[in-house]
């Protein structure tokens, strides 16, 4: 069985491996108060161009998310978010569990534009009765999107711009930002997301790393107290060293796009055999998760040797996700791109 | 100006304000102990034919309706409600503030169906993912709903059905119960709400009453400490009696039903009215509400005269509702009526 | 059976249910927006000295408080109050249900002094892990306390400046505050409450209304947001001119202190008959509540007779504690101190 | 500079990073739900002689607290505590985050007694008010304590009795177990504590491993959507299988006792040094962590070379703690005997 279920079907990328087995009998102070936090965070805020930038690194991206979220908002406030944000569908209401709602708007593409999240804020300026329902106070999105899809620098810019005009902070959820990154048609950079979200981070579990992902703080308002809300919320690793290590290794000397190019070029060439087929895409995605459509014929021919992500029926067939990582070996795509033309 | 804004403009029938008025000097334990407590919650157990039914007085029906969601539900389960939904659009987020999630479906006329419901719970029962999602843990509806439309009782059985057939508990808001129970078409009563709900509460605040709800609570699994929820979240009155008298004024001697009838009466004679000169009316209701579309200019001319809870545009004019209570006087209904015929 | 076990026996006094009698049927609009809660939001501004201040009129007292500790506290900061508050012994853990931590300081006669509080701040501020621990956010205080005792305007003061000098705000709880302005030994005012306090309320439940409190925010820091924390943990009225009707009742023309002075004048009474007993008393009271310790043949003798506040065994008998409020009658209380006389 | 401040200083024991770069290459399904985790709970199970046992690995301690406490405890319900135990004093008020209240009782060496378990329970159902103060719903201990301190199996059956005859259960911090498990004087097997504890955790991050503990849920009713709480709660690591290989390594051959009884033997040749220098011992500790004494002019002659916990002032000097683990060394130990030696 060959998985292109998810990107995180593997362990770590090998150097970050072994920086970790270098570094093992270091001994160090807790809760990423070491050297290797400070270095990775250095690194970190070199690459987006914020050396005044707050960073922290957590276990997970749920805990990531939760964390951001309630650290945010004012106890009556919700987040707005696509109907398909990740905190919205797959997190068990974890954000609902720090007391907070989420108020959707639809999505295309997987992604949400400046003029929805205006609506929703003028409405609530406009409410005749905006005691008794939810105040926006922040806009979640994620880039790439659950869709694999990427927000241009442009579409970007205007969310940002309408989240400082009604002064609420943007908060992008980076879990596969390497993808991103590494993406041809990627025009977002490191420092832009520095400059156009509040808060931001990047996502090291899908991206090569163990575990573990960077909150990037910009914006002074938003910093206060978050290693409070990391220790109350259990996102403060013990051995903070580890996420230091692991985030240093990806920072130092570009490992970090290096992840995402390869994994984005995997999925493209599973992309172009699909396409070649006359399989359809989905999703118009550049990066590394690819949706389409198999009949069910062809999911019966597959699903023997590749497990997929089964996003269930849909027109025409059913929905399947294929992922790759930094992992995915060429002579796995080669044997999945043979076989897709064999359909 | 007269007010048909809502039907909480006034203060209470005066029967009640006579049973607090006699029973003033009288010394009585706190906290719901008290005897007028007791005598209350016996007519209501007698009214519903269920003499096993906990019977809760609590003070307003955002707190009945967090305090039996926080009660019912596990950490990671949800809510099942409509769009429309009381808890959804018009509690501040009240619902997610305990931590749970509200799993909104789309309404017809303010409802939703068993169908629905069953869809919901199913794809839950058939999910690939059931720890990563949020468990639909019971359902609320609203009767009448918050557009004035009933539920018949087979709908309401259908609805019991599904949530007892996957295990749930159905919960009715009924804070405006008499309006239902007053109107000719519903047949829906409060023994059927006994049998099928397993917790429903019987608004006072909006019928009658200074303020205050009655929380009947018929499945003993849903019973377990709701006093101590009551005391936690600031629902459970000091002075407790006070809504023992007025539920014991509301339920001795039918008053609870003639505050219905009497204001759905005079809901009907304005329905009558813009039917009869064409003004469409949004909902097909038959209780104390009407939604009707006026176009801007008979809005102008009706609103320096009459103020109406205005919903905002909508195709044809502007969404306007017309409330009545038990305190509607039936000179101003003429007056209006008058106006109407005039437009 | 003659009943002095709380201050919450009766109804209301006679003038607020007269003027509520006679505002029965005016039309107003709801939650808090209609004339006579601003006209009683008036009327207390005035009698704080506090023309800037936000008067809020809530339900009850355990709402005040978790809503002004849930409005005022960041997720990962706690409240101090005195092991004895009425937030960390009678409120169901409703502060902790807001996800807030009580830190509790030991207390004398019921109090706790600037020097305590200024220690758990010191003990914060020096700690070698502040992440670790849940930081002191803001201070809780009742006056009168629980034990009937009353902070001097010292005290107070000196509470407010330790409060202000670490930048976190005094919150006072006023559940039965009519009892302290009524007291002769009272030094400490409104306009001194206003002035030292950034949020207080005052007790209406307690003090002769019906039910409500009216929650008084000075500090402008303090104010944001707190109508929409109202309506969602269910503390705002639907019907809020009922509370405004009220508190105008009580501030129109002294009533107020007037019922505090009554209460105050009973209980003392009681206490001069105790002393000259012999009978111990547990705290130094001077206000309408009044702690004392019968031997169990005392007890035996009185409890058939009259229900007081049983606080169970303690060296040399049983704690008992008498109530009086705003209608205790003479005659009950003459009867009392006969039979005082006679154990 | 060395250092004894905690036991989470280094990386992992070496054959778990072997065995995490052996499988790094394998491609496993996520969240917990592979061979690995299955593997390490079977060993876990056997371990345990708990064939039935559900066992659930999470990130860290902070997190297994929390999600254990808010998945036991019914809202208005609290967790018993020492006043030293962890919940209550070092996770930023986790506990309370989840909405709970902690009741502490006082502690004796880090340990609480069936006696005070009991009495508070007997309070409870003894409260003339059980509506307005918190129910007692469960009881947290540590073993090894916060102090290094052990639990007999005699007092952990008098607790597991007194919980079981009042319906609560009894949860187990197992943070530093294996330091238990590995004391000489330690009667406790992780078959009692499955036969006693109806949940207990045990440590990985500070027992060896890079980070994790596995929760072990032997009593049916506490099993209960335990996984969908840990997805909420960020909990649930997506590459779970780290854990699982973690735990394997731990416990295939005995590596998790090897890990403990090594670090105690280091831990008693300090304790040794101690009393033969008459350096007073805190608390009577046999396990990893030893609590001392030091005079101002010692803890300034071993500072610079050492680092210590620093727990403050305390009669006689300051109160110092060093703690050992899996990787402290011969000649760190030796060298620090010596010191003592000439203090």
């Amino acid at each position: 069985m060959i998985r292109f279920e998810c990107d995180y079907g593997e362990g770590a990328h090998p150097r970050i491996l072994e920086l970790l087995q270098e570094t093992n009998y270091e001994q160090t102070p807790g809760y990423g108060e070491d050297r290797w936090c400070r270095l990775a965070a250095d690194r970190i805020r070199e690459a987006c161009g914020a050396p005044e930038a707050d960073v922290h690194f957590v276990v997970g991206g749920t805990q990531a998310n939760l964390m951001v979220v309630a650290s945010l908002l004012r106890p009556y406030e919700g987040v707005i978010s696509a109907t398909t944000g990740h905190i919205e569908v797959h997190e068990t209401g974890a954000v609902e569990a720090t007391g907070h709602k989420i108020l959707t708007v639809p999505e295309t593409e997987g992604k949400i534009s400046a003029a929805q999240v205006e609506a929703v804020l003028a409405e609530y300026a406009d409410s005749p009765v905006p005691d008794h329902v939810v105040k926006p106070g922040m806009v979640y999105i994620s880039h790439p999107t659950e869709y694999g899809t990427l927000y241009s620098r442009d579409e970007l810019k205007a969310l940002s711009d309408v989240c400082h005009r009604y002064g609420i902070p943007l908060f992008l959820d980076g879990a596969r930002l390497a993808f991103a990154l590494g993406a041809e048609e990627n025009d977002v950079s490191l420092q832009d997301l520095a400059e156009l979200c509040d808060v931001f981070y990047i996502g090291g579990t899908k991206c090569g790393a163990l575990f573990g992902e960077a909150v990037v703080i910009t914006t002074p308002a938003c910093k206060k107290g978050f290693r409070m809300m990391m220790k109350q919320r259990g996102g403060m690793l013990a051995k903070g060293r580890l996420l230091g290590v692991q985030f240093f290794a990806l920072f130092e000397g570009g490992l970090y796009e290096e992840v995402g190019r390869k994994a984005d070029g995997q999925a493209l060439r599973i992309k172009k055999a699909l396409k070649e087929k006359g399989v359809p895409l989905y999703y118009e995605s550049t990066t590394n998760q690819q949706f389409f459509v198999l009949t069910e014929d062809q999911y019966a021919v597959l699903k023997d040797r590749y497990s997929f992500s089964d996003n269930g029926p849909v027109s025409g067939g059913r929905l399947v996700r294929a992922c790759t990582s930094w992992a995915t070996r060429d002579e796995d795509v080669d044997t999945l791109v043979a076989d897709i033309n064999q359909l």
